[in-house]
């Protein structure tokens, strides 16, 4: 069989999947914010009647999930693969989820980048002839978050300018073989890159090294610039990243320029005091299976370029010192 | 392009992927238990002169995987893709790894059913014709993951028969789409299965349905029983999870016997007091890539189903109350 890769990190895909079916759901504070219409469900509280904010956030996944089986009328066994992921020790969110759906399971970490692995590997699941369906999830929660990174929110520790508001959201999308829908084309998988910085209160500016290497390689290899794009959106660089990123794009050559949207600045307003943006695996889950694929169906968009980010960081790791080692990977999306 | 399926689980490779490298590295104790001489290293001291265990576990992942490459006489440019992954919050060790080897990383969470998650994708990733080599790496330390998962060793806590010890070890894979080497020819992912188990210090018990789940699955979709394996290893139900499983299948249909060996029982003398045996994602990943990948080399086994299992809890879900959530992933490898 061809490799189908291209240039030295990127892969086309010989019959690209579509995305039949994506379904999005965020708490009310994303609900307030610009993107309000885009969302399929929009809860009323954050705890969304559950006793805690971790069994909310599993609810997020599985509801997201659910949905987008009932959007692309599928029961769970027509689907072979769940393949899910989240920012929970141990990825809890998403295993508790693969219990309801019976769906065989493959667990994924790249932290807020989790959905772009999925997406990545979901299309070479059923590209690579393995599966004829896979669904794709990922999801944070506000509260589940900052207690678990930084401060439970009942401290009301004052954040700074530079910090990202975890998005409470979720995302799902399935991957087909056949089908209607926009498709994924080509998928350049990121290194790990890590500048030193060590301030998990500006993760923005880490990750802003590795989405700018990913989208390098990505031109590099494809032979193409931002122009070759309706839109470049990259989840979740926020303010200070989004500004970091384009200087060291200038830097390798290419203009990003108004082609250039940011999942994180999308999602929140500023009158919404969101710090520098939104963040989370939930955030470009639910901004692009949301309001991007929107565009796309309205013909606005006719082929993108999503970029996710992550930080891999944990606490621990802060604590010992160590630098934030950051990851970004690109998927092409053209419309089907 | 052909489904390559068989029945409803499980999937066969078209052009096998090869495991032409594989490397090991153990701590003290799992050096003088009955599997020393099949490790390719073995450290003096559980820190392996690192400040923390933490820093301990990820130089254990990196070497295994720099010796698989030196094997294999590769330099990591040579390899499209890492699949790794650990127990550690975020799976930070896999992370930091990835940072040294600069390789497009994949991070996974299947807990100690790790490597299985990272063969079956890898395999797919190489048969699907997106790489011609993959790096496949798991670790785990049994310091790191008391304090993370229990208490700290220091704290001296007195163990349960049930409690397995977690491996202090790596072991990592290079598979590759030509060459020398036994050969992953089938893989049967996993659904989650919880039987509402809730105690963390028996989870051979808790992953045993899983793995009950998967192996009938996998003997019902390819027709085959336990005699046409030379070998069924699991990994890591250790002593009480073994017998579960032996029980399950009978009731099932199926007969085990002396086709049976699980990794945590392996790994440890009953000598060592390591409780009900081993566990860990290091357990299966150093028992396949040292001893069982060497008596294959040896002729002694031709063909063998590795399942390797993991409870995907947190200890925040068991403190909410949450019972454990387990899968179990089946891999058919045969000489090559």
């Amino acid at each position: 069989m061809a490799v189908k890769r291209i240039g030295l990190q990127t892969i086309a895909f010989g019959a690209p999947p579509h995305i039949i079916a994506a379904s999005t759901i965020v708490g009310p504070r994303e609900g307030e914010g610009p993107l309000a219409e885009s969302f399929d469900t929009v809860t009323k509280t954050d705890l969304y009647g559950e006793k805690t904010p971790e069994k909310a956030e599993y609810r997020l996944l599985e509801e997201a999930c659910q949905s987008a089986l009932t959007k692309a009328k599928l029961p769970a066994e027509a689907v072979q693969y769940y393949l899910g992921g989240d920012l929970l020790n141990q990825i809890v969110t998403s295993s508790f989820v693969a219990r309801q759906l019976q769906i065989p399971y493959l667990g994924l970490y790249a932290a807020c980048a989790t959905i772009g692995e999925g997406l990545a590997l979901g299309a070479m699941i059923i590209d690579g002839g393995f599966a004829e369906k896979v669904l794709v999830g990922a999801a944070s929660h506000y509260h589940t978050a900052e207690r678990q990174f930084r401060y439970p929110v009942e401290l009301n520790i004052q954040h700074r300018g530079t910090n990202q508001t975890t998005v409470t959201g979720a995302g799902a999308a399935i991957l087909a073989n056949t089908g209607q829908g926009p498709r994924v084309t080509q998928a350049t998988l990121g290194k790990v890159v890590d500048y030193g910085l060590k301030d998990a209160n500006d993760l923005g500016s880490a990750m802003a090294p590795a989405a700018a290497d990913t989208l390098v390689r990505h031109f590099q290899d494809t032979g193409t610039t931002p122009g070759d794009y309706d839109l470049i959106l990259t989840g979740d660089l926020a303010r200070m990243g989004s500004k970091m990123l384009h200087k060291l794009l200038q830097d390798a050559g290419y203009v990003l320029g108004g082609k250039h949207q940011d999942a994180g600045q999308l999602i929140f307003s500023p009158q919404q005091k969101a710090g520098a943006g939104g963040s989370g695996a939930g955030c470009i889950a639910s901004v692009l299976f949301g309001h991007i694929l929107k565009e796309m169906y309205q013909g606005r968009y006719h082929k993108i370029l999503v970029v996710p980010t992550g930080a891999l960081f944990s606490p621990l790791t802060c604590q010992q010192g160590e630098s934030i080692p950051c990851i970004a990977h690109a998927l092409v999306i053209e419309e089907g």
